[in-house]
């Protein structure tokens, strides 16, 4: 298929005027014959980092993880273990790469403001970060961008939260501005003292004074939008996707979304492109969206990363949202990002087999599905972990969509 | 798109009735929480075992390379730096893996041998590697089999080199049995004494005592069927290429070989399945054929390992060259081999940039070409070296075909 009309949108590729990309300049990194290469560094050792090695691989880029223990899901690419709390240790696992990107979204401030003094290269950025880091400062941001939003409200006391709920219909969804992922520090409530104890415990979290509580939506269907910026102001998007939740944790992403194309894609490119450039995202970075049902799109969440909702890039995209990530932060030009089959599904494999590891069921899995991708992050199955994902692509969702949920199914049980 | 029906033949998808794969049996290998991994050793580190990397990788391999020397293309994965002509060195590389491969087929025969007596699987396996390593026997047993070859004999003199000639038009070409590869070890003669200096030299090779010598093939031009077999029996095919040959080196791959379908693609189907029987031949190999002014398809060469005219399935087809090929040499079921888009054009770097690394031309290649995808061995630019390969996909050949080369280019000056 050629690339999507609205994979690349004219506005937004603004190519390079001036170059900021490391490899315009020499650096320390050598291959044996003493050429220079372009190393990337990445703070954290989990499936994302793991998912960045095989483009780096295609590309010749040096990737270097800074793991936090031994044998994680990069250990394969991982040069240091180490505290990412910890100034030194960053800065020293700094001091041999490009520009230094991220795994997650934790790395304290402090920590990046470290390695911006340093003189090194950060993508994103610890500005964009910050309003990753804190639900409560990005939804005021959304808001002052004039974005669309849930209805929401920051609330110190059952009071305040009380009458948001009767303000807004009696239902809610509170959450604790930092630390949450998965589902976890997000309740929905329709009392305000079924959130007692987050507020008795908001002092025990240091610079939490406060809840974050949204509206709850009356939502048709979870999209995401996945883009990628460059430092030098090149956006890219990749198709709406339509992702599918079960207790709070991506379970399937259908991509395209159905029925997407036209409206939903521009709304949401809109978006995401005021998104990008009003909080200075660069990287890869997901829009997670409410479509209504009354046919609005609100932010849910934002992830300055590669996300779950973008797995089915690497089987079913010209370019994989990890590729991309590392084009991206070295400031390279982006690649296309059309769909290389009409429908890709990404199935998550979720704890994993109870008896065993993932390749155990190889003969069988495989055998039975020889269309279906399987990724394997080498972590130990564990009720409710993300251990892999299934990719499935092809003309039809029906088939598509069984081939991937039928792969992965042998692997959860 | 979905896969062709060329892509599987019925009659070859013969599915594993017993189970020979090291997965069934406990072995040493562990990731951090004690469950069993799958090790794959493969001996030689250059750019085909560093293209294991990334299934290896997607799969949660746990792949192992013993490198001829530090530095090398697949450096990322290589656990031992030794001398693989050296038995000790290899076998002391295989006691901590579950099957041995190649990346190349130049181990020795008595080296090959102790593997298998130490009960370590090797894939290929000795007997078949055999043929691979000379081409006298190899031609021998293509004949045996029945199988179309070019005219060739055995000579062991000028003598017999002229009596050749004269039986076949004047021109033959000729070649060295062993240690041949990119067009080195052969060479197009009409008269005997043009290949004097070859025999002068038979003495000191050790066991070649003969060259050999074939019909010059009027061909129109090159194909290649790229195919996988497992120790248990399936067999799969990708559609047949069209590769471009430059001073005896793959210059380019047309993927699938312009008006296969059909009738071509029907006989070298035949063909490698006769090729992967009669020589016990598992993991990918290649067959390369002449299609000759009168339409018949004569066997050139043969490769037992992923090959360079199978590097398109990277970015063209379902399942890699590289990712069948693990999946084959463990006896796991193999992937689908359809086209994920109607054409497929690989463009070889050859030589690299005079003056600096290929990463340096990222910046206006990537820019120019937001859909190639570029494959960077790690290798260091040297005239004639292929250094990397360019693949780009799409709806229309011509685009296709523009879009490797252009790319490409930015890489050769």
């Amino acid at each position: 298929m050629p690339d999507a009309p609205c994979a690349r949108i004219g506005a937004y590729a603004v190519y390079a005027t001036s170059r900021r990309t490391p490899l315009g300049v020499p650096c320390a990194g050598t291959i044996s014959g003493g050429l220079p290469v372009v190393r990337v560094g990445v703070i954290g050792g989990g499936q994302l980092a793991r998912m960045m090695i095989p483009p780096a691989v295609n590309l010749g880029i040096d990737l270097r993880v800074l793991a936090e223990t031994e044998g994680m899901a990069a250990s394969l690419a991982a040069t240091a273990v180490g505290d990412y709390h910890d100034v030194e240790t960053v800065l020293a696992f700094a001091r041999d790469v490009d520009v230094i990107t991220f795994d997650h979204e934790h790395v304290p401030q402090d920590v990046l403001h470290a390695l911006v003094d340093a003189g090194v290269p950060v993508h994103p950025g610890p500005d964009a970060l910050l309003f990753a880091q804190d639900k409560l400062l990005m939804r005021q941001k959304l808001s002052d961008l004039g974005l669309p939003v849930p209805a929401w409200a920051r609330v110190e006391t059952e009071d305040e939260l009380q009458d948001f709920l009767d303000a807004n219909g009696g239902h809610a969804v509170v959450k604790t501005p930092r630390g949450g992922y998965d589902g976890k520090g997000v309740r929905v409530v329709s009392a305000a003292h079924e959130a007692s104890d987050w507020f008795t415990t908001l002092a025990e979290h240091g610079a939490q004074d406060a809840l974050l509580v949204e509206e709850f939506v009356d939502f048709r269907r979870e999209l995401a939008q996945l883009s990628a910026r460059r430092p030098s102001g090149e956006l890219v998007l990749w198709p709406v996707v339509e992702s599918i939740q079960r207790d709070g944790v991506c379970a399937e992403v259908l991509a395209p979304a159905p029925g997407s194309a036209g409206r939903i894609a521009d709304v949401a490119a809109q978006i995401a492109a005021d998104v990008a450039t009003g909080l200075g995202v660069t990287g890869v970075f997901a829009v997670e969206l409410f479509e209504t049902q009354d046919d609005r799109l609100l932010i849910n969440e934002l992830a300055m990363r590669p996300h779950n909702s973008g797995h089915w890039t690497q089987d079913g995209s010209t370019t994989s949202q990890f590729e991309q990530h590392l084009r991206a932060v070295l400031d390279l030009p982006l690649g296309a990002t059309g769909c290389t089959e009409p429908h890709t599904v990404m199935v998550n494999i979720l704890g994993g087999p109870a008896d065993g590891a993932l390749a155990d069921r190889y003969s069988s899995a495989l055998g039975a599905h020889p269309t279906a991708k399987i990724h394997n992050y080498g972590k130990d199955p564990r009720p409710g972990r993300k251990v892999g994902h299934v990719n499935a692509s092809g003309s039809r969702l029906d088939v598509v969509a069984y081939e991937a949920r039928a792969a992965a199914a042998f692997f959860q049980n």
